[in-house]
């Protein structure tokens, strides 16, 4: 007997393939009907969810845990809303990329195609349910999504009403599944379904990003893991750099662009930290320096593995670096080429900067809190990207699809 | 003590920093430098040659294999030759694909990068040795390559004729690397060093593609698996559909873009074997066929397994269908997402299979020989992808490259 993750898998490339054929319209009618079964459905998801929050509370997971594990009436409207705004989001699929006749005649044109089935792979945040089943939808693919086991009841809940939106709308309910078994035997296996598989996502901490890169043999998109840096230049107007490694560190420090290591130029360290210092411990950040900086007055020091850690919280690593080439030269060892940003008055120190950080976003004068979908006028995103392949930073509808190449001939043959 | 992998491997990673900085004209000195250098050492690279040929006659390999492994004078002409036209390819690195303006004012320009190092594991053709090489340099990378160990010899002068030209051209020489050690062992160490490998591309082989796809976690391309069909439909021009199945058939029946099977509509079976076989006959070709067919002549019956099998030579399997549905439905099952071709005259039959076939090229009225990056107008090309991420069909400079995103603020911070 086939396991649940080939089932669903199967089932969901037979959805994929109606579901790469159906035009823009009746995609916004399924986006809608899920939408609009999300509001109709706000009792049957709560109970749902209590059964997820009580489960949580007797194995007394944390309170920033339980707080993204909670669904409200408030968060289930806010996530049909989300749902409403992919409709108003282009079509990504059947566009032309570009087309040309070859010296033989053969006219190409190379148009914009669906990827296929998408497995996602998440953590405990309900609302990703509803967000990837939805991007999917938009960009004509099917998903098989595995959320974390604390989230099952609600992840069950949220799945069987993005089905019977789609059947209302007449299209293929296996074109959303979820694994309700929750046995990581079963991830592996999907992971490993080239068959019916085209894509992996995680979607978590770097824990499960690293089990699905180094499980899947389907192909997969490294995401998330941010060790983001802010370097201060020696000419730095110092009052926007204070304010942006303030925005960069506690506008919200969970977040995969926020900033962990702050390098600042030695010749401008102490007058720098002098007007920074007071307002990050307004702001309760944590603060780890090198020696220079503890000789400003910062008390606990950093060691090595500060330079290789990814915080989430308001901890705040801070380095003095001699020279941009020392600044390029930490980034190079210790970044995770996800969002890198310099504050410089210099302009031909900024255009180096620009060249030499290899990240998905380099930023001058500018907070590396700007690497997402939203901002960048994406849209939603399903994830942000860290590797080079396909697509690398926020990930928009257009990173989920692919293309063919279309050929009309006139009986060509080739010599 | 670091294998040869690793060590290789983070050279070529130190190199790959160098050569993402340096500009066309300087890529191009460098390649002319290393087809200058490939013309004078032709004695030595014959040298190299004559013990692989000695060692594979030893081991009594095939006459097939034996050619593909040779080295001639004029073979080396051509190589630099094809050197050359790298030059006049255009650098597909430090494109702007976009740019613009936030909301926030934010200026963000997406421009092309190199992807970094990128392993190449390939077999016994030498001449792979120098186009990989190449075109991973005019795309800004650096390569680590892992040919057969039955062209060690060929493959360890090549790269030191490459590394020559590098030398000559300032540039660092660990940008091409050969593992000169062939143990297995090295090649899965290889396949799986995040840390310094950006991709892996195989070359070769169902065998060697399945290996690279299981083994490996870095990111990698699936290749030139082909099982390509031609669908000769009931409104089909028949003579047409001869010389386009000849062509798709026999003028190469060894490369991915052959065709293996060839569809035909019932109605027109009978009229359309009776010109096409005596075709084939001539050209020697083996036919396999399903009871229909058979009862048009052929003689050798076809099995579920020919609908599975990539020949890579003078063996067609032929079956009938009853409508451009089973047509669809054969290649959706035996199909490997390569090429796939109808002939027919219907305009609304030839729309339907462009728009449903799920392959890198879908042709009408044409042969699928085209799907190369020659044909394409691509020019050299480093393989053909069989997969959706990142590039489909021919892989030219453009698939060596990501992009990142470079943005210029004046002090935003996310509110």
């Amino acid at each position: 007997m086939e396991s649940e993750a080939v089932q669903k898998a199967r089932l969901a490339q037979r959805a994929a393939r109606v579901l790469a054929q159906i035009d823009t319209p009746q995609k916004n009618k399924a986006l809608a009907a899920i939408a609009d079964a999300l509001e109709q459905q706000v009792d049957y998801l709560l109970t749902a969810n209590r059964k997820d929050m009580e489960a949580a509370k007797i194995r007394g997971i944390s309170e920033a845990m339980l707080d993204r594990l909670t669904l409200t009436p408030a968060r289930i409207r806010a996530m049909a809303e989300g749902v409403r705004q992919v409709v108003q989001l282009q079509d990504p699929v059947g566009k032309i990329v570009s087309s040309w006749e070859t010296d033989g005649h053969l006219k190409i044109t190379k148009v914009t195609v669906p990827l296929g089935v998408i497995a996602i792979i998440f953590e405990s945040r309900p609302n990703v349910t509803v967000d990837a089943a939805v991007l999917c939808l938009k960009s004509g693919n099917a998903c098989v999504l595995r959320g974390g086991s604390e989230a099952i009841h609600s992840n069950t809940a949220l799945v069987r009403v993005i089905r019977q939106g789609l059947r209302a709308a007449a299209l293929p309910e296996d074109g959303v599944a979820l694994l309700e078994n929750t046995d990581r035997a079963l991830v592996k296996e999907l992971l490993t379904l080239r068959k019916y598989v085209d894509l992996a996502i995680p979607r978590g901490g770097a824990g499960l990003i690293q089990m699905v890169v180094q499980t899947a043999t389907v192909p997969c998109i490294e995401t998330g893991s941010g060790i983001c840096h802010v370097y201060v230049d020696k000419a730095a107007d110092l009052d926007m750099a204070v304010r942006i490694a303030e925005n960069a560190k506690v506008s919200r420090p969970s977040t995969c662009n926020a900033m962990e290591t702050l390098l600042v130029h030695k010749d401008i360290l102490q007058p720098f930290l002098k007007k920074l210092l007071p307002v990050l411990q307004k702001d309760r950040v944590t603060i780890r320096g090198d020696r220079e900086v503890q000789a400003c007055g910062v008390m606990e020091a950093a060691t090595e593995q500060d330079w290789r850690t990814e915080y989430n919280a308001l901890i705040l690593s801070v380095k003095t670096v001699p020279s941009l080439e020392a600044a390029l030269a930490h980034i190079q060892q210790y970044g995770t080429h996800h969002s890198e940003a310099i504050v410089t008055t210099d302009k031909k120190t900024a255009d180096l900067f620009l060249q030499r950080v290899d990240a998905a976003a380099v930023y001058v004068n500018a907070s590396t809190r700007f690497t997402d979908g939203f901002e960048f006028g994406f849209g939603a995103e399903i994830g942000i990207s860290t590797q080079k392949l396909h697509v690398r930073g926020p990930m928009g509808l257009e990173a989920l699809v692919s293309y063919k190449y279309r050929i009309q001939g006139q009986g060509q043959i080739r010599l």
